[in-house]
């Protein structure tokens, strides 16, 4: 494998201009111990590598396939014909925090005060970065799980932190966890960062990891930035317990919330983010300086945000349940292939490392680019991403169905 | 005045919170020389002030007296209705770039490449966040003249930059200079930031001084990032050219540009950024960390932007031309203002050092907004900021008529 270096690809042509060290933190060289280029160079490389023109992109949700509930595009529409709300507080609009801050409480089984406690991001992704900006200083311990989000360990690094990761074990119900004493190894880190349901397992955690956790945090007078997008998106069977309804949990909690997945609300970019007032206060001063506020009027598709949307979201639940069921079983009939279902999201993370194409998953996200599936590779979540693969399966069944029959046939070798 | 300490803002109620030094360092406490607080002490201050309840907002323009062109919302609404780019190139959709790239060729006059050489930001204010953070490194050296745009100097001080201030020089036709003595202090400089028009006076650069600033670059082998908001709203009589079409200057500079202001297409959070290739791929990985993307349906407002509207440019332009004279008039009419005449945009800067009320434009905002009217401070813009106020002029006419009425009698004491 020829991967340019960051020097060529960056400095070419243009004299004067050097990469700030944070973003090169970015790349995560360490990478290149295992894989022989830097995160950056892999994502890179599979970015150039050449595809079929009907690639199917497995890397993120269909939202024509799922489509966004018919009333965003209507508050977006009405909030352009109105006009009043071009120019919001950098945290959002005073009104529209009111107006959600019951429902975000109802979610989270805790009181929120939407003055004080909500800010509006630009998507989840943006209330991500503006929550770790405002709470990592330069060599603090940022504890996270392995696998846990791809852009999670990047944020990190650009920001002077250090990862320490924390292995997940997920059962045979998609159920994860980590034993006290894998917690253990965080007692001195400075923050906690977790997406739950994890992101790209779809597990959900045991209670007794959930509340493992709120110890862990609130005995070492931690933080917690817990990322809560898939968090409507629940299987039968599955009790999922929210982070900061825990006791003490509420003053340590920064729960990132938003429309982007469950809703499929993706294109109009807003999120939602609950923590502490001073917490917020601080996400608001990073948020002036990155982008000033969240786009006005997209604030205003969270007007009918999880208000009486019960029927739908069981709906919803329901059939990507059923698409689970399906994909659960296809990929388990491949030899050399091993799943756990999730018991929530739309992400499944199976693990290929038994196959002859497995071994290393960025050759295999090329393999399958190459026959006509674009997947995300293992290593974006972390060293236990090894030989695995993520597929977002909120998509047309057809269009699934074909995908996983030119998997197959990469696959089986 | 008593302000709150940042520690006690901040600090209260959760333990186990510090502010990251990025943050502490965009606070810019080197203004407590001048006011006795820093520059987010003053801000929180005068948001924290009374006003009336029928306060007029002057420091960002009126999108219902001003509304955005029609086909933006009808644009958008295709989009959602399409919903094929809900998830683009996190630079922005490829066939949009291509599509707007030849209008920015023809704005700019210079080639630009759609592929390589432009990326849609999260707003004007995203771009010049996402600009600056692939081009600053800590311990760098920033020039940017004084007054300039409110957040630069916040977001040089976050990346750990120092920063130089140029001082500017307006003229009685607005027109700006710097001279080469003036620009010669920055010639160790790793880069230079402006807005041409400059924000907060209106003021064009000089043919001259843009070709000085352009010698000075290439010379030093330095970088530029110039923000263009404005470049279209240039009143009669005003030659105004662009810093990226001077020979070298294009492989040297970011150019930041987009539809919120002289469009007014402010709450759709959109704009673009042209520079050469290794910076605007630097410029995506940033982006990638902040947002992920620009609102994949925001993006394609962008499809009509500076297509076939030369003649509503022109009444748009004389709109604003129009409200200026009257105000500057009504101005200069008060004893000990003096002010000169934007060449450009919609903001005005007067200087009311003159008056008993305004030898401190901090204590002059809060007189204001008891009495009525919310101005941006001249602290706001840099040390040369002091005794004077911005105001954005692009209002209704009657609403203007009444706040100049409210500052009339604040100013004449």
């Amino acid at each position: 494998m020829t991967i340019a270096t960051e020097g060529g690809l960056l400095g070419a042509g243009i004299t004067g201009f050097r990469t700030p060290p944070a973003l090169t933190a970015a790349a995560l060289d360490d990478y290149a111990a295992s894989y022989g280029a830097s995160v950056l160079e892999l994502d890179q490389a599979l970015a150039a590598a050449p595809g079929p023109a009907d690639l199917i992109d497995l890397t993120h949700g269909d939202t024509r396939a799922f489509v966004p509930p018919a009333v965003a595009a209507a508050d977006f529409a009405a909030a352009v014909a109105e006009n009043t709300e071009a120019y919001t507080a950098y945290r959002g609009s005073a009104s529209l925090r009111s107006a959600v801050a019951p429902r975000l409480a109802r979610l989270l089984g805790r009181p929120v005060d939407g003055a004080s406690q909500v800010i509006v991001t630009p998507g989840t992704q943006g209330g991500l970065f503006t929550a770790l900006s405002a709470l990592i200083s330069p060599g603090d311990t940022v504890a996270l799980p392995d696998p846990e989000y791809f852009m999670s360990e990047r944020i990190i690094a650009y920001l002077g932190g250090k990862a320490l990761r924390l292995p997940l074990r997920q059962d045979s119900k998609g159920l994860l966890s980590i034993t006290r004493h894998g917690l253990a190894a965080a007692a001195s880190a400075d923050l906690l960062v977790l997406s739950h349901p994890n992101n790209p397992t779809g597990g959900v955690y045991t209670a007794e990891t959930v509340q493992a956790i709120a110890d862990l945090v609130t005995a070492g007078e931690m933080l917690a930035v817990v990322d809560q997008l898939y968090c409507r998106l629940i299987f039968a069977g599955t009790k999922y317990l929210h982070l900061s309804s825990l006791p003490g949990m509420a003053e340590r909690t920064v729960t990132l919330l938003g429309p982007s997945k469950t809703e499929s609300m993706s294109g109009y970019r807003v999120g939602v983010a609950v923590g502490p007032a001073p917490i917020v206060d601080a996400m608001e001063r990073v948020l002036s300086l990155t982008s000033l506020r969240t786009g006005g009027y997209s604030q205003q598709v969270l007007r009918h945000w999880m208000a009486d949307d019960d029927t739908w979201l069981a709906e919803r639940t329901a059939a990507h349940e059923a698409i689970r069921d399906d994909l659960v079983a296809r990929l388990r009939a491949i030899r050399g292939v091993s799943v756990a279902p999730p018991a929530g999201s739309s992400y499944v993370f199976p693990d290929a490392s038994g196959t002859a194409a497995g071994s290393n998953d960025h050759d295999l996200a090329l393999a399958l680019k190459d026959a006509g599936v674009l997947v995300s590779p293992g290593y974006q979540f972390g060293p236990s991403g090894r030989g695995r693969f993520r597929i977002n399966f909120s998509q047309d069944a057809g269009r699934l169905a074909v995908a996983l029959d030119r998997m197959e046939t990469v696959l089986r070798g």
